[in-house]
């Protein structure tokens, strides 16, 4: 039988972890050509990384999947501390505070559910959009060209991968949850095809032990901790009134935190301190870890509570915590690593799943635009450097969390232990960090901070604030976040303040003339023949008190279409609005024009003046590709 | 070829409009034996009815149908209401009001959806439940058995109706949107087949010309009145700044209701005054309308703004309004009539879809708990009762509103015209009832208003208020209408204050003791074998603190599980919540139990210590029939 030809991809993902299928999601929605491929014969059935952060949430709902995330998952609203009572009887609870510290949080709670159910909200939308994952698939070998002219071309494909298409489906994830790299020899390889496969880009979304990280020479930086901890997953039956809350348990008798999950199922984490011991590479032996084990520190930590379980654990794990980043998430801007695969750490902050989605939402927009031809290579850059600080800055939370956690609490036998106050307080300070929502990019070609002070409450490099504003047309009322979908697309919104107000209009009518005219950012960077809305959605933000409010008022080049211009005031059913000039620190007399990236982060504040001045043509100039006249 | 032998059904309905597909889906999720006949071939693909009040949105919501209809429908959030200018060029705008005025309203607006997108979400939902609309397909005859005995029994299927099913998809709705009745001639009724179906109860949903009312013998009162109307939909391009409102329009021109619709189209309604023709009959010759004239009444109306139609309507019709009510809804509580059959009217206040639904809402429980044994069937005499009250209160609002809609507006030249106070204050003073949510069902065998003094802002009749309260075990909120959904079980909140003061912890633990007993309503209306829920939906609200509130505090007889147990405290959000023990007014210090119907209604409130005093079991007794011990 002779090969098969060589097959061609805009966009090769291997590995459909929750990096791997949201980058399948976001590039399938956005019409790219795209292929993931993966190991696994079939999706994970339960355990696994469950936790989705505030931020993640904004970012499920930005491309309409929240809402399913929302019906199936669990919701932490409030995080529970217990420690040891003074009597020395077990433990009490010492303070019950809202797990979601970040105020401008949409939403103020975390979800849990299972991996398996997240990663199929993503594979069930990426099918709606034509993409199915390929499985069991294995990569054998990656090269990409060394041939400076062929990567600097948009049309060639300088990546080959080999990939090995299994048939047989005795490839399986590891029993505890595991991710095994090591194909298992036991498969039949005569059953499978080779297929070669030429990219124009690839990632590697394939795990903490990913092959593709391994292939293209990436090293790790940081180095594998002795903190063991077990997990178990099961419905227990207890007395414990916080069973329903996160809750970390600090007692004489060990730690544990309460994670509870959908339905009535509860994850317990504990950690296994005592009866370790290390073989000749310095390597901790998990076989002397069993889930009855686990289950005891669990109860023990609980006392004088009862705990139960009435049935075998639904699923268990065992693993010692590694904290390493990637020296490199890309190899010539044309592979790329994303999720596991860049940064290892503990699960205890709930950050595993949420830093993968969030890399390949980070990158997914990039690679659609380099792909279309919207914008230069270099925008590719700010993927590492925007996702690889996040990513130390994940480890270091991470170790500072992992030694309070480890350290016994104070108690009346120990004077020395970690004080409440300390736990509580780093968990707290750090709200912003753990919920996601205070996430700031750092400057770059794309995150220009020069004007920040016309928008104080949208600091340039965070997401988009959330605000309730009013479409005028209709007085209906919309999160602007919903505004700002993730669509590819670039949101200009401007701030007009008062179009009644005959001392701005001046400036309100240049600025929709200017629009409307060919030199403007809006035609000279969206491809001719494409839509005008193609690449930038415009949206007008009003002051005007909506009972005197007129769409017909606000400027036709700053309303494309009715549905497109909006008020600041509250709404009808009074529950919200009318406060996003304030929160956003604009003044209503000068207002300001604020520029959202694709992934729903402020990257440009400008004067409404600056427009005409075509300070926004200087911003995107820097990286977008004019169109050819 | 013999004919196919006689088949049984527990449940017929007749069309399959609004009010057919209500009470299919209501069924069908109640797993109750039903099956649904029109004589259309397909579903309506657009016109027609197409306003849903707050009120059945909430019901929508209640059988989680609501979300679909929010994410597809438009939304009227503002009325907005036009008049001469005193320089008689045109009109101007008056006021800009809320559209919906009912302040308890958790849908402060109302939504536009065609009927066909409407109708189609209540298909997809009995699909999911296994019901297909069987079509075309007329009934023939229908008989209701006169043995008394059989009338009777609960085991017998004592109406008799012969179907048609036909073959060729020739049946049609008639051009205009208007429903006909005769049987389209042309139809090769060899082509055909009959089929002899025995039912133990029927429903004719089957619209304003309704055969089974006809066949039935059920006449009208009321009568055709002179007001014609003309209707068309279509995208205008138009200058006019509340197209996308709800708008009245009282020019010296004409008058035009504007109602705005999914995407751009816009709903058009003009009253036709002139050169109006009645035949001998006294019937309105309706062939001398056109859209081109309903348009051009349309654009007069609206000057000085522009209206222009580029395309030709999507839809349009014509009508002479009749505002009549069945003088019966049932003949022997076996065959019932409901929506358009029972009552007929003018489309200007958007009631007749939602009250259509809202008719089979109201009785498709009553049949539930009836064929299941739960209830003695007087309980289905309500229907009536209940259902016909309320569409003779909808005729005479009709009427005015329809004698000030037609009258001139005051002008300069016209003095002695409707004022727009008389016009505004109707439809504001009437928000209750517009809305929906005013519609309070009269004192009856399950509505008892007797202690109504211990939950003042819960009214008897009414439908249950919503309040947003949080679940004590994972301070998750919820707004507790979605507790109460349409799931044909009765719901009995207990609010029992805060157990943690031992003052009141005595009557909560003795109603706790007592729901456990074998003589508790629960046990005594629940049937032997059942699940111990499967009638019943206990709720527990206490006014704990949040952060001190433990659902282990609740009795266990007060809590069948963790979700069951709720605290009036606001939400860790900020955003609502803590408003239910004022809203409903009920004073912690002594609580009260408040009766839920199955369809959301309020029909019992009683004092804590009445629970022990057997006063529920004494309510439930009148209707609910006990379980033979």
């Amino acid at each position: 039988m002779s090969p098969p030809p060589p097959s061609y991809v805009d966009v090769l993902v291997i590995g459909a972890g929750p990096a791997g299928v949201m980058m399948g999601t976001a590039l399938s929605h956005a019409g790219i050509n795209v292929r993931v491929v993966d190991k696994r014969p079939a999706k994970v059935m339960a355990g696994q990384a469950d936790g989705i952060q505030p931020r993640t949430i904004e970012v499920f709902q930005s491309y309409g999947l929240a809402q399913r995330l929302l019906e199936r998952g669990n919701q932490m609203h409030s995080l529970a501390f217990y420690n040891p009572r003074r009597d020395g009887k077990g433990v009490e609870r010492t303070s019950r505070v809202p797990d979601v510290t970040a105020p401008t949080a949409r939403y103020r709670f975390e979800v849990t559910l299972h991996q398996g159910e997240i990663e199929a909200i993503f594979l069930d939308s990426m099918r709606a959009h034509g993409l199915e994952v390929e499985r069991p698939c294995v990569p054998e070998s990656i090269e990409i060209s060394g041939d400076e002219k062929e990567l600097q071309s948009r049309e060639s494909y300088p990546v080959k991968v080999v990939l090995r298409h299994l048939v047989d489906a005795t490839l399986d994830a590891a029993p505890n949850g595991m991710h095994t790299n090591a194909i298992d020899p036991s498969v039949e390889s005569s059953g499978s095809t080779l297929e070669t496969v030429y990219a124009k880009y690839v990632l590697g979304a394939d795990g903490a032990h990913s092959w593709v990280r391994n292939a293209l020479g990436i090293s790790l930086d940081g180095e594998q901790t002795d903190h063991v901890w077990g997990v178990v997953d099961s419905v227990p039956v207890t007395d414990f009134p916080d069973i329903r809350n996160r809750t970390a348990i600090h007692s004489d008798n060990g730690s544990c935190m309460i994670i509870p999950r959908e339905g009535d199922k509860v994850r317990l984490y504990v950690q296994i301190t005592d009866g370790l011991q290390a073989d000749d590479h310095g390597r901790i032996d998990r076989s002397a870890v069993t889930p009855e084990r686990v289950m005891e520190i669990a109860k023990r930590s609980m006392r004088p509570y009862k705990l139960e379980f009435p049935d075998p654990p639904e699923w268990w794990t065992c693993y010692v915590i590694g904290q390493r980043v990637a020296k490199n998430f890309s190899v010539k801007d044309r592979a790329f690593i994303a999720g596991d695969a860049c940064h290892t750490h503990s699960p205890k902050a709930g950050q595993g799943m949420n830093a993968s989605m969030n890399d390949s939402h980070n990158l997914a927009w990039k690679l659609a635009h380099v792909l279309r031809g919207w914008a230069s290579p270099d925008l590719l850059k700010t993927y590492e450097l925007e996702r690889r600080k996040y990513a130390r800055d994940l480890i270091n939370f991470d170790k500072k969390l992992a030694d309070l956690f480890s350290g016994k609490a104070v108690s009346p036998g120990n004077a020395e232990g970690v004080t409440h106050q300390e736990f509580q307080g780093l968990l707290q300070s750090m709200g912003g960090f753990t919920s996601g929502i205070g996430i700031q990019y750092i400057p770059s070609l794309i995150t220009d901070a020069t004007s920040q002070s016309l928008a104080e409450g949208l600091v340039i490099g965070q997401r988009f604030v959330p605000q309730e504003i009013i479409r005028i047309a209709d007085s209906r009322p919309f999160e602007i976040q919903d505004l700002l979908v993730s669509d590819t697309k670039w949101k200009v919104v401007f701030f007009v303040g008062d179009p009644k107000e005959v001392r701005e209009y001046a400036v309100v009518t240049a600025v929709g003339e200017y629009l409307q005219e060919e030199k403007s950012f809006l035609r000279r960077f969206t491809p001719k023949g494409a839509a005008k809305d193609a690449v930038f959605t415009i949206l007008t933000v009003s002051s005007t008190a909506k009972d005197d409010a007129d769409y017909t008022d606000i400027h036709p080049g700053l309303r494309t279409h009715w549905s497109r211009a909006f008020t600041d005031d509250i709404a009808i059913d009074e529950k919200a609005g009318g406060t996003a000039y304030r929160v956003y620190g604009i003044d209503p007399a000068s207002g300001a024009v604020v520029v959202c990236r694709p992934d729903g982060y402020v990257s440009f504040v400008c004067a409404l003046e600056d427009v005409t001045k075509g300070r926004l043509e200087e911003y995107f100039g820097k990286f977008m590709i004019a169109t050819k006249v």
